[in-house]
């Protein structure tokens, strides 16, 4: 594989997966690819919250909007240019504010194959 | 370890080893950590170049600015909230424009580790 750049228009996304909000992801580079990690974007509409037990190392990159994350009673809340990272085996609530949130994220391992 | 939030003022800047341009990195999660991946941030003055052979898989986020990375003789320019993805083993150039760039990236494994 080569180099290869990304824009959230290369990004088919889905639903996320068990949940019934209003956020989904979209993969640009994953397990197809014979990459190590999973890339790819985030997208949350306005005031959504899931919940979910962490089965990858996942790193997010906050690129519009905002989001909290809390996990163990305590919460983070980041915005554009920050990044938050949720190691494997925690359990997060991931909540949107009024204006939505997009994200990149890498996960390592692959999310998709973890969740399977 | 538990869900964390890092801002750019986090990150503590050294100049990228091996390299004499304006290019530092900080790192804000590593093999410190006891994390797999190495999460950080990188800063590029203006109209910087620096080439090197990935001795790791590494994902960049633009922050802010653009980047060209070439690579196999093909470019690569990515602006915010674009992504640029650079296998390992590959040969890159990596050069700032007259505004230079912000970025966050995760590496996989540990790049301080692989270059030592």
């Amino acid at each position: 594989m080569s180099v290869r750049k990304f824009a959230i228009a290369d990004a088919s996304f889905e639903r996320s997966p068990g949940q019934d909000g209003d956020v989904s992801a979209g993969n640009v580079i994953d397990q197809r690819n014979g990459a190590p990690i999973t890339i790819g974007f985030g997208r949350y509409g306005a005031n959504q919250s899931i919940e979910e037990t962490l089965a990858v190392d996942d790193v997010m990159v906050v690129l519009e909007g905002r989001l909290s994350v809390t996990s163990n009673a305590s919460t983070v809340t980041a915005g554009p240019g920050e990044i938050v990272y949720m190691p494997k085996g925690e359990r997060v609530a991931i909540r949107s504010h009024e204006q939505g949130a997009v994200t990149a994220y890498v996960t390592y391992p692959h999310w998709q194959e973890a969740q399977a």
